[in-house]
C-alpha cells in the first residue's frame, strides 16, 4: 500500500467528515425546543419529530469531541449546538425514579415529555458521555460531577444490584453476559478517564479491568468464535442467544480493547484483540457472495431468528474501519490494510451518499439501500462522524510517522 | 373464474392442511416437559427449546378447532396434543401478579419457567383462545369459566385501567388506538360466544360493538387510508407512528368485520370491510415491482423505520387469502375472485415448500428466502392452517351452493 493511497484515503475522509458535520448542522437542530432531530429523510426533511435520548447525548457527544480535538470544528456554531444539547438533556432526559438514583428516558416528545423509558443502562451510558464531553469544553465541574454520579450508579446497577433498573426476577431469566455493557463501560470508564487525574483513573481502575474480562469471556469455542451473550461465569449458553454472533459488535469491542491497550501496554491483550475481535470475525462476518458485513450470524450456520440479519449496516462496517485500520497502525500488518481497504471500497460505494450528503443506513444482503433516510431512532450523528474522526486521526498519525 | 379452477383451489388447499398439520404433529411436540417446539428448522430440526406463550395457546386453539369442526382431523392424535399443550399452558403460563388478576408470560423455558413477560395483553388474549376451544371437545365447564374469567381481566385493561399490565404513566406516551387491541378482543368476542347461549352473547354484545367502532377509527384521510394507530378519540397521530400502514393487519381486520356481519346481519359495515380494509388495502399493500404483500408502508410514502417494511412476510399472505375468498363469497364480485387468484399463486410459489413441507415465513421484497426456518419465535401452527382451514371451508361452501 503506497503512502499517495493512504493520503487519498485520508482526503476522502476528511471531505466527507465536513460533509457529514454540516448535514446535522444543517438539518438537525431543533432551534424552538432544543435538542436535535434526529428522524431525517434523504434531503433533509425531518420526517418525524421524537426525541431519542441515546442519540441527543451521543451527538453533543461528538460535536464535544471534534470542538475540543480538531482544530477545523473549533467554532462557535458546534460549541452552542452542544450547549443547546446538553441543556435539553440536563432539563428533559432524566426522569424521577422511585429510588435515590435517577433513570433516563429512552424516548421524548420534542419538548421533551417522557415517552418511553428502557428498563436498561444504555440511555445513561450515553447521557454519561454527553456530560463528561461537555464538561471539557465549558469546564463546568458539577457537569462532570455529575457524569461520574450516573457512572456510579451504572456501575452499581451492572455489578451490584440491577434491580432498580425495574425488571422483574424471573425463575426462566438468568442474568447473562451481554457482549454490549462491559464494552459499554469500557467506553466510559475510558471517556471519564481520558486526561483526568490520578485519583479519577485510580477510581475506576478495577472496573476497566473487570470490562476486559468480561469481554474476553466471549471468546468461545476454543478460540475461534466471539459469542454475542455467554453466562456470568463465561460459558456457552444454550439456544439462539447462546449462538448468536454480531460482527460489527466484536469489531468494535476489538477497537476498544486496543485503546486500552494503548494506556496499560498489554502485548497479550493487544494481540488478542486483533486475532479474534478484529480478524476471525471480520472473517466470519464478511459476506463473500455479495460484499459487506452481516449484521447477525449463528455460529452454528442456522438461520438467525432476527429478521434483518443478512442486512447490511451503516455502524458496523463503521466500526470496521476504525477497528482495521488501529489494528494496522499497531502493527503494521499489510493485510490488515487490505481488509481496511476492502470495508473502504465497499462502504463508500454503498453507504455514502454524493447526492445529499450522509450516509444511508441499511442495505439489502445485495446491497440495494433498503431505508433511504440518513436519519431515524437509531440512526444519529455518530457512528459515522466517529468513524471518520477516528480514521482521520489515525492516517494523520500514519502519515506523520511516515513523512 | 371456472368450477373447475375453484375445485383445484380446494384440491391444493386441502393436501396442503394435511401436510402442514403433519409436520408439527411430527416435530413440534415435546413429550417430555409437555408444551410445543416452535423454534423448528426447515427439515423439521429443533433449533431452540424455548416455548412462546401466543404460539403455545395458538397451537392449543388450532388443534382444537381442527379436531372439532373437521372430519378427517377428528383423530384422537390431536385431541391428545391440544391437551398436552392446554395443560402445559395452565401449569406453567399463568404468573402471580401483584394484583388479584392474572398475567401470562410471554415466554418459558421448555420446562415451563418465566422468561419474560409482557406488559401487554396478548398472551393472555392466545391464553382465552386456547382455553376455551379446548373446553368445546373436553366439555370442561372450569376451563370456559376460567377463559371468560381472564377475558374479563382483557376487557378491564383495555376499556377501564390498564394500570396492572405494570407500563408506567409517561406524559409524552398517551394512549392510542393501536388496531391489534380491538381486532384481538373482536376475535375473542367471536371466540367466547360462538355456538354459547344466549346469556353469554349478551354479556359481550356491547364489547364487541365497541370493539368494531375502534376498528372503524382507522378508516383515515377521508376514506382512503387505513392508519394502524389512531388517536383514541379517532383522530390521525403525528410522525411516523400515525403514518403506519399494515395491510395485513387491515385485511385480517377485514374479514374479522366480515365475520361479525355474518352474524349482525349490517349490509352497510359488510360494504366497508370489503371496500375499505380489503379492497383499498390489498391495492395499496400490494407491491407492484415484485409482487406480495409489503409489512409496512407509510402512507405519506416516506420509508417506514422498521428494517423489515418491504419484506413478504407469509402472515399478511395468509390474511390476504381469507379475506379475498371470504369477501368473493359474500358479494359473488368476480374482481376478488381475481385478486385471490393472484395471492394464491404468489404465495403457493413463493412461501410453500414441497421439499420438507410447512412454509417460509420471510422473504425479500425480491421474494427470495430471508430466513429458512418453517417455525420460530412467531411462526407457530396458527397463520398457515387457519388460512388452509378457512379457505377449504369458504371453498365447500361456494362449491356446495354450485353443485
Amino acid at each position: 500500500m503506497s503512502v499517495v493511497m493512504l493520503e487519498q484515503y485520508r482526503e476522502k475522509i476528511r471531505t466527507e467528515l465536513d460533509s457529514v458535520v454540516n448535514f446535522w448542522l444543517t438539518y438537525s437542530h431543533d432551534t424552538k425546543y432544543g435538542g436535535f432531530f434526529t428522524c431525517i429523510d434523504k434531503d433533509g426533511h425531518i420526517y418525524d419529530d421524537l426525541k431519542y435520548v441515546w442519540l441527543q447525548g451521543r451527538q453533543v457527544w461528538m460535536y464535544c469531541r471534534l470542538y475540543r480535538t480538531m482544530e477545523r470544528f473549533h467554532k462557535e456554531e458546534i460549541l452552542q449546538a452542544a450547549k443547546a444539547g446538553g441543556e435539553f438533556l440536563r432539563q428533559f432526559a432524566r426522569v424521577p425514579s422511585n429510588s435515590h438514583s435517577w433513570k433516563c428516558a429512552f424516548c421524548l416528545t420534542k419538548d421533551g415529555k417522557t415517552v418511553k423509558i428502557q428498563r436498561s443502562i444504555f440511555s445513561e451510558c450515553f447521557y454519561i458521555m454527553a456530560m463528561d464531553e461537555l464538561s471539557r469544553v465549558t469546564g463546568d465541574k458539577d457537569m462532570q460531577a455529575e457524569a461520574e454520579q450516573m457512572m456510579d450508579h451504572v456501575i452499581h446497577w451492572v455489578r451490584v444490584d440491577p434491580s432498580e433498573l425495574g425488571r422483574p426476577k424471573l425463575p426462566g431469566d438468568e442474568p447473562i453476559n451481554s457482549m454490549a455493557v462491559p464494552m459499554m463501560l469500557l467506553c466510559l470508564v475510558q471517556q471519564l478517564t481520558e486526561e483526568r487525574d490520578n485519583d479519577l483513573v485510580e477510581k475506576y481502575r478495577e472496573t476497566g479491568q473487570w470490562c476486559v474480562k468480561k469481554i474476553l469471556q466471549h471468546i468461545q469455542r476454543g478460540g475461534m468464535a466471539i459469542l454475542e451473550n455467554v453466562s456470568l461465569e463465561g460459558a456457552e449458553l444454550n439456544g439462539c442467544q447462546g449462538r448468536l454472533q454480531n460482527p460489527g459488535h466484536a469489531l468494535e469491542a476489538g477497537w476498544f480493547l486496543l485503546q486500552y491497550c494503548g494506556k496499560h501496554g498489554d502485548e497479550s491483550l493487544q494481540l488478542t484483540a486483533i486475532n479474534k475481535f478484529i480478524e476471525l470475525q471480520f472473517q466470519r462476518g464478511w459476506d463473500k457472495e455479495h460484499g459487506g458485513l452481516f449484521y447477525f450470524l449463528d455460529v452454528d450456520g442456522h438461520c438467525p431468528t432476527q429478521l434483518e440479519w443478512s442486512m447490511k449496516l451503516w455502524w458496523p462496517h463503521c466500526e470496521a474501519l476504525i477497528a482495521l485500520l488501529m489494528a494496522y497502525n499497531n502493527t503494521k500488518k499489510p493485510t490488515l490494510l487490505d481488509r481496511f481497504s476492502e470495508v473502504y471500497e465497499y462502504t463508500f460505494s454503498h453507504f455514502s451518499d454524493p447526492e445529499n450528503g450522509e450516509w444511508f443506513g441499511y442495505l439489502t444482503q445485495e446491497g440495494k439501500v433498503a431505508m433511504d433516510f440518513k436519519g431515524g431512532p437509531f440512526k444519529g450523528f455518530f457512528h459515522v462522524p466517529r468513524c471518520l474522526y477516528m480514521c482521520e486521526r489515525i492516517l494523520d498519525g500514519l502519515l506523520g510517522d511516515i513523512n
